[in-house]
């Protein structure tokens, strides 16, 4: 299947100059977004992974499905002030800006071997956030799955030495 | 399985005197999240579902899963700014405050059987706000699935007339 006829490119979007790629048309199509799962879900099943974690809100729509799939749990990665308990909190820049992520402290156990999954792999900045909590919880990131690479922002280069895959490339 | 043991109760937020369910003790535990998606599934399969929507982003946890499972679509319900394309907008009370909620437009198609998911129903607002959109949209809510309920904010009130189930129920 080629998922990249189910992405739905936005001009001009969150500003002047950017094209967006908005996944809801992934999402919305049941054999699109389930064939993306299977895809993920086959790349993590000889990884021995023991939780999946996603950034909000749509690493969650990538990394609960494929959690459930595995059988296995998800934790969520959020913004400031929305996880209720203890947290580890790491600021980064990003494409549009600064941000700040958070865990919950209890929500990967030392040597838990994790898959990060988010929609877009663009500069890389969240996916390397997420990475910085989890280590700094003992977690080990055994890999990552992105729905979409943005190549020419090269993300990749800040990923030297973790291994991922990404479903739907763009090379410029 | 006994679900109601997986929840965190958390005194005294988002604000003093309240009691906060958090469930990310139940997502990050693999048995726990599989067996309330499934419960979820179980529920909405005869209800001939076209499409899942869910809001953000706790809503995205229950009904990504779901929609997995039934080997069908997932629609967004997000907050404003979050959807790049056209949108329609609900604006409406909920438990700490007021808040809109948009949908893409063309997320639901005329006559489209919807499931609706969230973690919680509270006071019942944003669930409300959802089904208007749908409405709107001309879909029809054949059905909706909470992991939790606070039975004592009466949410029930405002969902006459709809079919729903929740998972865990709390009376006082």
């Amino acid at each position: 299947m080629d998922l990249k006829q189910y992405v739905s490119e936005v001009e001009n979007w969150p500003k002047e100059g950017v094209q967006f790629k908005d996944i809801t048309t992934i999402m919305d199509n049941g054999k699109a977004y389930g064939y993306a799962v299977d895809q993920i879900a086959e790349y993590a099943k000889d990884l021995d992974i023991d939780i999946v974690v996603g950034p909000e809100a749509r690493g969650f729509i990538i990394g609960c499905p494929v959690a459930y799939k595995l059988g296995i749990g998800f934790a969520p990665v959020r913004k400031p002030g929305k996880l209720p308990r203890e947290t580890v909190a790491f600021e980064y820049d990003l494409e549009y800006g600064q941000n700040t992520l958070e865990m919950h402290k209890d929500a990967i156990k030392p040597g838990a071997r994790v898959l990060i999954t988010d929609d877009l792999l663009a500069t890389g900045g969240t996916v390397k956030a997420t990475i910085k909590l989890i280590e700094e919880l003992g977690g080990v990131v055994a890999g990552m799955a992105f729905l979409i690479e943005l190549e020419y922002l090269n993300g990749k280069s800040l990923l030297d030495g973790y291994d991922y895959i990404s479903l739907i490339k763009y090379e410029d």
